[in-house]
């Protein structure tokens, strides 16, 4: 069950953005697992992918269709991830890109693709294209919700947000999309999150503040630990409502709104994690480094140890401790270590802390959403990042997946 | 259950070693909870210890004494690590080797002390100093066996083995014990080792000796990656045999017997892992450096994705090829990679076999213990690492440890 995730929010349109769905079968029939998403004329995109080095085909083949022209179409199907599948895979990712343009009459180009379900199986190309015309004909300003819902693979809620924000030149939005789960669901791969603003903005700003953005957000979730072969995020500004991004204040406010929104998308995963039963933040913060916080927070949030306690309920400081030694500083002064469970201090000192009482820990350790604190005592670098307990849902779903 | 481990093999006495085991009630009563080993005047002694900065107080110790004397006596008890427990730990880590040197008659420095067991909670030093006597009068030649069995937590078998080997000067013994489990267990922290040879080497070749076939052994075993705080491996060499090892021939047959020694002890401590139901070999080759293939080694291993399909007998080479695509080779040409499950090839070209059968993949997945081969088909370097599945059973013992 998923940790702290409601229903959806009201989503808001954003001018120059429609989105479709459609049935198209791929794997299982009355299902819509197609989604289309048209960009008006003149919109930038700014996009980051999975960085593990066997990428997908729909990912190749957006990357270089990103080099030729201005995306106007982003297409995305679910129940197959067109990954492992060599050269037929491209081949097929870019018949699937054929379809649209067609339709469209528009540049092959012009449109990227994005797929997500099981690795390794061809990708069912004419039952895709054929739903094409029933995803352009579906094509509508507020149709983010059900697209919201059509993305899913095995994710047990949809999870969208929008932002609105007002700069100098007037209100912008900002309305985003994502799937889970990233590390979480190789087979029915990939993390995939689709944002989209109206503000204007120029190409290296739009790139740079989606970098950054997802450095902090989808950059710092983490299940288990598992890069997908597919992971996309991608940021498309229409310029729709008139506002320009352009004062150093408009930057910050525009920054703030894109940071808040692809956090609250990135954690929506985490909470729908596989069999997660606790929402873990973890916080480092007194390091030599943002590397080396990062390097903690992460040594911790991937402890099978850490994790298994936090299934428990368990405030096992001994594994946190554990995990923080073995994380690769080599100068650690394990004596300037502290730990917290949100607000309570659990160890100092290299040790167990001294009003430490096990019922107190405990207590914090058993709310479905814990804070693990942690201050090296080493300068004034800080990371967060967040994750789930390991449970035995979590191996029941990844052991009888395929079986 | 273990996987592949049978009982005891017949264990060859060390001439200058003598060990005695006794019962101190350290967790619970009437069990053999305390080990003393004693080497004869003139033994070399090489240890290597854990590289996680959370250092439990015996190991402090023990690296203190080390550099002080000449270790006559190693002092081992279970049921308490001494770890995370700051001051006065190490206060009770040297009360424990005063009561030894008292009762031989010896200089303190020449204890060295070893803990396993909870972290966190202070070692019942009057029992275990209580117990020393009694252990004291146990000590023999062909004490193996039992101290075998006395140094286990919470592992289901002992773990120890002997090799005799012929060298220039004649007949040599080498005898070895081992608990799990490194990162196994960190509550009952830790993996320990310790090792006797009646040959006679120099200081400095004794601790080349170690360092390398700890590196190929001990240090190529995960469970789940997470290093204990209390590790250690320790080889003394008595010189009984009145044998050198000093020819470049005598050098190599020496280590062959250490290495073969060490690898058989370190497999042990994984085939009898926390809820280990298979035993798993990576092996890889075609590495452009020993540490990348080592990298792309404990990747695969440490990927909860691929264990728990191990778990589920499931050959599932879509997970093990997104592992190897994160596993940091930047470039990487994942079109030359390929992948075997023993000698059966389930990967190539970046994706799956041209001649896969879904059937033969699963038969070869189904056993016991099975082999992983990855080609990452960019040069000569190799690197192996053994690890288990994960099972239900491991999430069963680590959450419910404490509870």
């Amino acid at each position: 069950m998923p940790v702290g995730l409601g229903p959806l929010p009201e989503l808001l349109p954003i001018k120059g953005v429609r989105l479709g769905v459609a049935c198209a079968a791929i794997k299982k029939p009355d299902h819509p697992d197609l989604t289309l998403m048209e960009l008006a004329a003149g919109t930038r995109v700014a996009a980051v992918f999975t960085r593990n080095r066997f990428r997908a085909a729909p990912v190749q083949i957006a990357l270089r269709h990103l080099t030729a022209a201005a995306p106007r179409w982003l297409l995305i199907n679910t129940g197959n991830a067109n990954a492992g599948t060599g050269a037929r895979g491209l081949a097929d990712a870019e018949r699937c890109c054929g379809g649209v343009a067609e339709l469209a009459d528009m540049p092959i180009e012009s449109v990227l693709p994005f797929s997500t379900g099981v690795i390794g199986e061809p990708l069912a190309v004419d039952r895709l294209v054929g739903a094409l015309p029933q995803a352009m004909d579906a094509l509508r300003p507020d149709g983010w919700a059900q697209a919201a819902g059509a993305i899913l693979t095995t994710d047990t809620l949809p999870k969208a947000s929008s932002r609105e924000v007002t700069l100098s030149g007037g209100r912008i939005r900002l309305t985003g999309m994502a799937k889970g789960a990233g590390m979480i669901r190789p087979d029915m791969a990939t993390m995939l999150a689709f944002l989209a603003t109206d503000a204007g903005l120029e190409q290296e700003l739009l790139d740079g503040a989606l970098r950054k953005a997802v450095r902090y957000s989808f950059n710092r979730i983490t299940v288990d630990g598992d890069t997908s072969t597919n992971d996309a995020c991608v940021l498309a500004a229409t310029g729709g409502s008139g506002v320009r991004v352009d004062s150093d204040d408009d930057r910050r406010l525009f920054q703030e709104a894109l940071d808040s929104l692809c956090r609250e998308l990135a954690q929506a995963v985490v909470r729908d994690g596989e069999g997660v039963t606790r929402f873990i933040t973890i916080e480092v913060r007194g390091g030599g480094s943002e590397r080396e916080s990062e390097a903690v927070a992460y040594t911790i949030a991937h402890s099978p140890l850490v994790k298994t306690a936090a299934f428990a309920g368990d405030p096992n400081w001994g594994r946190i401790l554990a995990a923080i030694g073995r994380s690769g500083i080599d100068d650690l002064d394990v004596g300037r270590v502290c730990i917290w469970l949100d607000d309570y201090l659990i160890a100092e000192n290299g040790g167990r802390a001294a009003d430490y009482l096990e019922s107190e820990a405990a207590r914090r350790m058993a709310r479905e959403q814990v804070t693990i604190g942690v201050d090296l005592g080493r300068g004034e670098a800080a990371a967060t990042v967040w994750t789930t307990d390991f449970s035995y849902e979590y191996v029941r779903i990844n052991a009888e997946y395929r079986t």
